[in-house]
């Protein structure tokens, strides 16, 4: 698993990177890997591979976002789905690391940080959108994590309102997932079989 | 999935437990499930499955633990890797939610709580054991959970330690394990494939 | 494994049913499923998923048919083969149910019934259309019943001719094909490797 | 798939032939294949695969069955499964092929002969036997029916009581089975992908 | 494995020949099949499946080629590329037999003949073109082999430069091939698994 | 895919090395990997994985041999068999440019050498046994070339009669299999599917 962080440029994600090959055609990266890259978010009905969110004529919309492609090239669907969730808690673990103070709960697989709104009453931000498929030759993650909060569908918060650094979060995050990947590899080569 | 907790008398774990159809011949549970119960663990040479902590010649020994066998009929190691790890995910959030005051950390599928033992100066100790593996006829996790920490061979951590309830702590696990599998169940049928 | 017979109105089979998700975005079923509905069939070349089919240039074509429209997650095509006939011998099994004096033969996956034309000389007309394929995220299966036998292209017969109530068959077929799918599931959680 | 009938002598199956390569070892046929003999059944606790049976202490016994041995290299448990049920399905039709009079139900992996014991009052008679399991390099099916009903362990019939020719019935059931094989293998290789 | 060579007519191959059920919708050849013909080869961009090509901007053309377009309905792509590299190890091997005086050297999928350039100095002399993906339903592979090696993009040398005659090479190809996919599929009908 | 030569010391190969995690558990690799080693090969009819060779009462015995045993966690056995036959293409190729004035002819997974052995008349000497399995967490291959042609139960030839360099040899083939897996990962990562 190979990890890349296209620095210094905004790409928007408009769903057309959620494509078998993204990472080689456009980045250079051949193999299973996670591409992260920062820039607007805009899916549009057409573009949803979600299609509960299609019927429900979601919008998905983020005018600064954090995004992670992940490739695989060996995986299925529910292998994949497994992996989705737990690259939202290696984001869970990245930010209690960065930010011991906050309370962030994973549903599924969306993260969302408590908040006080009134005294003692509290609210969920949603920090993610995330969604996984199958290509042809791969299985396919989008995980986005909202930089900014400003104009999104629903109420959200952002790395920028969390005070983390945005730059530092990608490497820390790309570390740990790959971590991970490389932990189960060598654990599933080392246990005998049962009966 | 399906959960059981068998409550009410100490089994002890002695490997003989990860082996196909378990739940089925000794709980008559049959299918996908979680089965839990409370007993020392015991683990000799002969019963380990990591053959790295064969060839260390590791001992596994708890005076009292918690213990979670999981079995699946339609996974593959890879998959059942990423469930185990998300299966100590589930413990980390459950005992997060119990004890927020407390510092947890998932290193691959283990996890530790962070303790100050001198000013300023921390020490992890160890709180869990987990193994997965394949049958011919299914993949098997198990997980345990230290209740006590007297005697172990490495410095632990236990739930009375922490003053966690016990009961309380398993039917959270169990109903936060399979609301994970449910919620990747729904995922995974209402996705289309992308090009 | 769900069912749903969508009752009380005629929904036109042309081949565009025979897609992933068709349960999930039309019906709001999600999973395993069996969707049952009433209409014409009109499927023209380019519909035809079955490539002989299409070479021989043939027509598919009826009236009024039951159709029922399988999709499975976890499927591959030669399972999916395997279904689709035992699907035909559940039809068939619930016509001999309701209508014991009828000689019913399945070839392959094709229903047919045995029809005494002259004294003693028999023809066989045709019951079923069935054909099997895989979307990128599923496999699908479509067995079409004739309700009526005017105007098609071969020798047909249709519930109508046999006196079968539709609405009764449906029912009985849907739940027949689940108790199907449920006993293999537990077949498959009970039973130990061999040697 | 090859078949093979090993005709003039007497095999006890006692579940040690429901092992890999037990055609190849035993009767020199390589492949998938389904091997058929006649002897008795006697198979005690811990040959039995069926794990359900075995915790009710099931006894399977008959003083002379037909056995259908079915191996194949490339399949799964769910397919083989399907499989299984397939075959049953191809047994009783070529038993209604032979007595139209009789009327055969299945019952998941069973057949069973409805017979009237009083007026008007009818009891069902078991006829089969049935299992599939896995072993590492192949998937296994066991299939036997009833040629006496002589001291059962519950209430049979056998292809004696219902006048059917054995060796006759034999090699329709072969036929049949192996021509579905076909069938299905046909099938697989004509459809197009859909969307 | 079926094997048929379209004798006697040239066929271009454009890259719209490596698409799922070209050899059952275009030569009558249902199943496993390596189905061989002769002509041009040219590939434009669109038409290439190999990504790394198509960044690059390659073409692939050729005056008059060998082609064998080989689909497997039960491989995946692993497998197949296996197989693929297999193919072209016949393919040296028939060159081998037929001009026991030429050095031929596989590199990854590609056939290269040395040819002494200047005196001691060699060269290295392209021989084939070659590429395997997945359909929906099947895995495909393309080998190319040149005829000519006239006005081709790189230095090419042809089987008529090499003096070997087409058919008889088409021929041993089609049956090298065969032969090794019986003796794999013996193979594995002949072992015992193991601890 | 990692490779290993133990050398300086003598290992004979009596079939148990043909065990899932051997080359962890022995030689400290883990992962897919080839482990080379040399000394005498003695297997007896119950360490024989070939039921073929079991039933002849085959005897495998070499007084001194170059051992592989290649382990793969992600293959199924189609494919290692696939992988089986690319090795000894290999071992062919390093053979064939250590040695080019020899004939060696590949026949299934056997290497022959043609020696003549009278005026004009040929006769082949085997110079390799190998097969290949399942374990139930991996596959395993081996691949043995003889060294001595001394007191082998068929006509053989050796590394030694052919004045081959055995170490030479062993680094040439492991580095040869290792770049052929490496090529076959990459090739896996570039392609697009096809209609």
């Amino acid at each position: 698993m190979k990890g890349k962080y296209i620095k210094g440029r905004s790409i928007t994600y408009d769903g057309s990177q959620l494509h078998s090959l993204y990472a080689f055609t456009e980045h250079d990266v051949q193999g299973d890997s996670v591409v992260a890259f920062r820039g607007p978010c805009r899916v549009q009905a057409e573009g949803l591979v979600d299609m509960e969110d299609r019927k429900k004529g979601a919008e998905i919309y983020s005018e600064d976002m954090v995004h992670f492609i992940v490739e695989l090239f060996d995986s299925d669907l529910p292998r994949t789905l497994a992996l989705q969730r737990l690259f939202l808690c290696v984001v869970k673990d990245v930010i209690e690391e960065l930010k011991p103070e906050l309370f962030i709960s994973r549903r599924g697989d969306d993260l969302y940080i408590e908040v006080e709104v009134d005294e003692g009453q509290e609210e969920s931000r949603k920090l993610t959108v995330s969604v996984a498929t199958a290509s042809p030759v791969s299985n396919l993650i989008h995980i986005g994590i909202n930089v900014s909060s400003r104009n999104t569908p629903v109420p959200t918060l952002g790395l920028d309102d969390l005070e983390i650094p945005v730059d530092d979060f990608i490497l820390k995050v790309l570390q740990g997932f790959i971590n991970e990947m490389k932990g189960m590899e060598s654990a599933r080569c080392k246990v005998r079989g049962v009966g």
